[in-house]
């Protein structure tokens, strides 16, 4: 017999938690359960795994790092259940997990029934049939601790390559300096990730600023990649460049993706954006961003991300609740006033991960 | 630096040919080989194709249109080989083709040995151990054809929803005017697909000089789609906006995405950016762009593309060949000075076929 | 011959741990880590979970359950740590996870150099560069638990379907009667679980003999399945049958599988096989299985899997070690005489998984 | 606004036709429409490929070869589009295509309203609205000469690897012999496929007399694979066994599939079961069949593959039509007694893929 076809009571589910193809991560959990976690597949046997160097990159997200981001400490400590054994991956799947610890429901009580600008509260409620109130569920950002780790042990596969990203922009103040002539290696240095001092301050002190007014900010962050080889990436939909837009634009509060010249180029003029291909075949410029006809061309990878200014505000708004009553809202919850510094680990995270799935795929056929 | 695999003979092989989880495209073809095609999978039976609706939308990308495209013309007529019998869509998988007729290949003969400046001659003979000169092979712009022939088929999956996009910019001259202030149904009323008379004569005129310069010009597409259902997307990293940016940085010469209030929004306050939601759960603004938490939130879905200028000029440019040895280059093969106006239609197919494909995917399990 | 690959020092990883496209199951674990779990993306939100039942279903594949089987006592315990708030799947990611408690390495310890015939240990030095000696790794049975728990879960999305199966052969001891005429309700009463007393008496008398002699034996399971749609199953590649064969044959110790008629059909007339189809368009026999064309046609689906003897043994064997030389091996560790009887949920649990992932993927395109 | 779920008048798609993860194929084409083809992504480049071979490969499919199989002579010629230049693989997927030229569709105009039993026909009806009645559509076994032109192109990316198959039965009449006593280059030199003369002799003499009563018999096909590496298999779903399981009952008509001892294991003890291991690790039996723990030992592929009765006969069956009427059937059409000589090239071409799929999913991790 065919299938009655009655109404709606159960509805769809996700299935959208898996990213990659030969490295390919999977995760789950919701920022009050009792804990998140992820299963990495592909990974290479006989790789040796510093996990205190994963923890250290788990830290750099954590939030109450200083004064400037959300005074929620979570006690984020990665705990590894198979893939590993005596110090060395085994090339079978990669467990983790980190407990809840902090999860203070009873901040989010409030906010049962109204719906939070920006948030995904309505969108879950009429996709899902029900929300889960208690700071976003599946939708919070917390789930990003995750591809910090797997980020982490993607690194291990490409030894070659370094990733590196910055705070370029909070709200209006601006880095404009190069990146060629930073410091990648003061970017810890500062709370905010600006690698540049006097940038980094006028910074901490717009975000200051704007937490004091119960609001928050948007910003931008920089990434950049060197020891790329030539030709990781795939044509025709699968690119490199597409490949990491899809990446970063699933970071949570991400609003826009460049790579090299990126809106930029739309200004140009052919002869002022080719490349033109010097001795090495290395380029003089770089506004192709290391990348041409989708593959890596062997210069620095280069790229920049938009996030939005966190929705969680203290100041007042107008809202509706489940019952479609307009109500007001000022949040109480716990929040950044800022994402990005906390977000540059997840930019990396997401570019090792890319580079590394890249990388793989790339193997060769050798005989 | 390349990798050094002494032992090589073959190399690895492309496998990022197919697009999309629920309706899949795999497309193939060179630029110069007899056929170019591609096969759509996963659409429902039962639906009507009109054909001729289908290469109305395939004559809108093909060269030739008009004095400010290459003087090219592809005579591309799609060809229907399975899928559909007596109109309709019979639920196999959609083959089509179109015959390369026109391909000149003595045009290239020239460029046998030089590798053009931001072109992928380099990288595709690094990474498959040769390159097709003959313009460009698999890396040629023309596979899109097969791009747009699959989008108009993904439209007919979702009636309700209307995608539009049009020319927002070409080099400094650009449109200011808000969308909803638009008439959207004039884009293909001018050569240069911008819907606003003044400024599309402006952009004509910028694309005729910089012609007229043997140069070329980048330009910036928008888009808008409304009639989406709430709840298309699925977290976390198939979110609605990452499988859009995979799908739009995947069209050749695209350098930068941005959805909703994009790179803006990096410089705004939470205040300003979150969208109020006001009766019947609508949001009075939408900064957005019709997506929150991954998820379409009914509101129209607004993005933005930003196209490098086309890297084949006349001008003179300094590069190597495969011998290492310097040389010069002018070409002299047929190209345009600015793709953006063609690259319109493309731009929709892939927004359909994101949208077809999230649709599909969100199906909801009833009983 | 090994591949030969000098300059390898890491080796390719593993990355075939996930399986179904709509419903996804992904696993983890070693024997002897501390724990196995796995993710299940895909579950429709809404479902009412009795975890007390998954837990019912898991107990019946542990060990100790009788003197027919291992010694062993794995006090497997499911733990659900997210996708399931208030007693409902939430249509987020469901990972879960058992404790491995009993360890016992040192009964291992012996075995550290010597591969066992017809086991792993080979293979996976040769191609992931080193063996867990410790019972197997991840080539132990043990992962098949992860398999049991997500197919109870994957049963909730298909409460119209019943799947029953049941040992219905152990060496030569053979059941022959049809199943409509046995009491699969009383298939978990009997140790060896055959629903047929007397024979299962026979079965049971067979494996504690070849126990007795330190020896195992192979065993075939039969399945059956009611209440599918017409329909389900994905032409070409895809078949019902297919991915049935796929998911039963990776299960530990399977050598054959068959779908209705089987082998049997490879001596038969068509004329004998064809299934009339009678009134309400029902087929008077079965001899397809209940699938044609790879889609179930409504009729009870069956299929049978051949199971091979338990290769760790307590006779002697002649084998060699990582030197190369000649050994003999005598196992002390704790096993089974037959698996049988214990891989009868495991059959279930794989057939619920393909049909819920095939039910979900031919959820119908509604206007 | 949220989705209206109105009573279904669409029925959802088929996306099934995809096969291969590294090597992935994607067939189209129905039995009657203009054209039938596919394409292969993943193909290494710099791989020379003699189409002449190709061909060879699919004339061993095609019927008329002899008095056994159908009088339809099918003039299959493959047409290669892209993939392919100067002889040589490029990297990019390779599309080819047949063209249907002998299409009688007014053999089946009689069917076009009768369900013919143990066909599609009705299922298809079922899922998705319609059926085509021009001999089967998409269900007919002409998609399978698409699997042997993909399968004799993955062939190239094993040179090291042979894979033989024959009909080692046929109804009751059975070839005993063991395949390393059989001269396999002898495949080809009868029609039944049966290496040794006697036997086929016979087989010939039964499928003329299961011919003349206007009826048809099934068969078995073994195959041997030799020349594999160690290590071939993805642990834990995507074992070898479970690939080529799914591999070849995806083949029409296909009910059984045996890895090494199959469906005897069932009644050995694992003391006869075991495959000791001797000098250089070979082992001195193979009930294996060249698979241990899902990975490939070095030791030849054994396998065996049954097919059921052609379901189209001579002779008069009662079934139902559309209108629900009992009536009567006898075929008119043309017609095998006999798939099993032509499927032996299908059967080839399928191991092949899945060995070359599995080959490249092993590639190295190389530093």
């Amino acid at each position: 017999m065919l299938r009655r076809m009655l109404c709606v009571s159960y509805i769809s589910g996700m299935s959208g938690n898996t990213f990659g193809k030969s490295l390919v991560l999977t995760t789950y959990g919701e920022s009050h359960g009792d804990q998140i976690g992820g299963i990495l597949d592909g990974m290479p046997s006989g790789i040796t795994v510093d996990i205190a160097e994963v923890q250290r990159e788990l830290d750099r997200r954590k939030p109450g790092q200083s004064s400037l981001t959300t005074a929620r400490t979570e006690h984020d400590l990665v705990r590894f259940h198979s893939g590993i054994f005596e110090g060395k991956t085994t090339g079978t799947p990669i467990a983790f997990s980190i407990l809840n610890k902090d999860q203070r429901s009873k901040d989010y009580g409030a906010l049962e029934k109204v719906y939070r600008p920006s948030h995904a509260d309505y969108v879950y409620d009429a996709k899902y049939g029900h929300r889960d109130h208690r700071g976003g569920g599946r939708s919070s950002a917390r789930e990003t601790a995750c591809r910090v780790i797997a980020g982490a042990l993607a690194g291990l596969v490409i030894p070659d390559v370094t990733v590196k990203a910055w705070t370029s922009a909070v709200g209006p103040v601006e880095l404009k300096t190069n990146w060629q002539h930073l410091d990648l290696s003061a970017v810890d240095s500062h709370p905010t990730r600006c690698p540049e001092a006097s940038v980094a301050d006028e910074m901490a002190a717009y975000i200051a600023h704007v937490r004091d007014e119960k609001d928050s900010t948007g910003g931008v962050i920089s990434a950049v990649a060197t020891g790329l080889e030539i030709g990781w990436g795939e044509p025709v939909f699968d690119k490199l460049q597409a490949d990491l837009a899809k990446a970063l634009m699933g970071i949570n509060a991400v609003k826009g993706f460049e790579i090299g010249s990126g809106f930029a180029a739309a200004e140009m003029l052919g002869s002022q954006h080719n490349d033109e291909i010097g001795a090495n075949f290395e380029t003089k410029t770089n506004n192709a961003g290391g990348i041409v006809g989708g593959l890596s061309n062997g210069a620095a990878l280069e790229l920049r991300v938009a996030f939005k200014p966190v929705a969680t505000i203290g100041k007042e708004q107008n809202t509706m609740n489940s019952e479609g009553e307009s109500v007001t809202l000022a949040a109480k919850g716990r929040h950044d006033p800022c994402v990005v510094p906390r977000a540059v680990p997840i930019v990396e995270a997401m570019i090792k991960l890319v580079l590394a799935d890249h990388y793989l795929r790339n193997l060769k056929y050798t005989r």
